[in-house]
């Protein structure tokens, strides 16, 4: 009986949907808006709209389907398959995920940390395939990340292993959500460059974005200032290089603590590319320790957004398979 | 048939050495001293004589023995059996460890990080026992550590994953050996604690030490700031509580990086106890991530200087059992 897997990756604005064969190749891939400010039962209802459709577009039926994967934003106990909280949705709070779906659709169901999923995406079929050593950055508007070392993807204590967006860069830095001050994701997320770009412009400094906003820099994007650093202005060039740089000391402890093979850099920011990661690679190359950096590559992300889905699926079957 | 086992600790000043049953209860126990500025041929003798002394005064025979773990100070190809390099060792680059004493004693032998196989030794039988999240911080003259996560002992790329104290906590901070600056190992070892302490002699600051040393700043020791400090020392109080509150901050990271449920403190600056750890305790408990600290103890080991034997003889048995 040939059996499919089912990959979903809830995001704040979309839920990406994925059927995947037994070789976890792409059969059906779908999207629909998550709705997020309408509530957790909303957006329950909404996965399962987005599953029933995918179901009813291949002529699946849910006995079709070995069991279900979901990527989920924030703070998850993926034991007992709860979503204890999820910062960019509205009235979540311990919501019984597993339990729901598993009710509905009478199949296995399995949750794990939205970067997670991304990283098993990542290390299965993209840039860390054969890794054995992988750590993902993704660089969007926060700074996420996951870890594979030894062959095994970390969880720790809590499930809440690798926080690398939390490491302490200054001792009295930008102010963080954790309660803390000086975090790495305070700087080299899009909002930490924006906010070091931000800070340039408002120390009286000359960039072309302020015409291109017309002054009013909350438009600014991510992406102008990587079109301001290819037309030479030189704000938009410091900002992209002090947050490489930043980035490099970052990826320097990366590199002591967890001895990658591969550092992956995925999300939005991304695409600033060299940009970026010029600055990074000359911190890294005269700050970590010499025998591991030579063996560790820095690189970018091969799947883009649908790494979320593959790495659901792949998680969730390989928890199926285990538990088995 | 009953057989033993052999750990080993391989120091810059003495070679530590066990037998133990086959549960890892001690059977005999010996020390030699290393000579280690003699040669590796010389030490590799010395650790083979150490290994006699102890088959000849327990009556058993090299075919009693089920295997024999080694802790090795320094650069290590684990796989390969060889130490390539250790900074206290004279004449000693890519010494094959294993293989000569697989020749002499016609057993399997396995080598590993001296920290590591502390961290073994601690994990099973000491602090760390039934936890599946531990790192071990030994602060001694310099800054060892290693890492147990989801029940797995962490290795890397190259198995030099875990140099926590090579994680960079100054942008510019004091030189280290590693070509960078700024290395938490720099000011939380004994080594770097006394230098934050002459430093702040040298700076003028009046310290009832300089007496008992007769000013003679060579001469002080991590035990002689622990008395000034309870004696009411303000430089001994301030460089203790420094001190304590960088490695509070390299904690903090610790924490948020390996989620571990268990910090271990050993070595021999472990003696200053509360005088060192109250500070690092106050710097996590405000800066931390809150779920995984609160599921974090920060103790000290258990063990002492028998850990590396035990130790050494917990996981070659490993080995030995996972190869079969």
């Amino acid at each position: 009986m040939v059996k499919y897997y089912i990959g979903i990756d809830l995001g704040g604005t979309n839920i990406k949907g994925c059927i995947f064969n037994k070789d976890l190749n792409v059969v059906y891939e779908q999207r629909l808006s998550t709705e997020a400010d309408k509530g957790s039962e909303h957006v329950l209802n909404r996965i399962h709209k987005l599953v029933t459709i995918m179901l009813n577009n291949t002529g699946l039926t849910n006995t079709d389907i070995a069991c279900m994967g979901i990527g989920v934003p924030g703070l998850l106990d993926i034991n007992e398959g709860v979503s204890m909280f999820s910062p960019n949705f509205s009235d979540w709070e311990n919501v019984p995920i597993v339990k729901w779906f598993e009710e509905k659709l009478h199949m296995p169901v399995f949750i794990d940390n939205d970067v997670r999923v991304n990283l098993y995406g990542e290390w299965y079929f993209g840039a860390g395939k054969g890794s054995k050593n992988v750590v993902l950055l993704t660089l969007g508007t926060g700074l996420g990340s996951g870890i594979v070392m030894d062959g095994h993807v970390l969880y720790g204590a809590t499930g809440s292993a690798g926080e690398i967006g939390h490491m302490n860069m200054y001792r009295e830095g930008r102010p963080c959500k954790c309660g803390s001050s000086g975090c790495l994701g305070r700087y080299v997320s899009a909002l930490g460059m924006l906010r070091t770009l931000k800070e340039k412009i408002e120390g009286g400094h000359y960039s072309i974005i302020c015409e291109w906003v017309h002054n009013n820099l909350s438009e600014i994007t991510a992406k102008m200032v990587s079109e301001a650093y290819d037309l030479g202005d030189t704000v938009a060039i410091e900002t992209l290089h002090e947050t490489g740089e930043i980035l490099g000391f970052g990826l320097v402890n990366v590199i002591n603590l967890y001895n990658p093979e591969i550092i992956i850099i995925g999300g939005g920011m991304a695409a600033a590319g060299e940009r970026i990661l010029q600055k990074t690679r000359e911190t890294i190359n005269s700050r970590a320790l010499k025998i591991p950096n030579e063996k560790c590559t820095l690189t970018t992300a091969l799947l883009g957004d649908s790494a979320g889905m593959v790495g659901a699926a792949i998680y969730a079957k390989q928890k199926l398979e285990n538990n088995m």
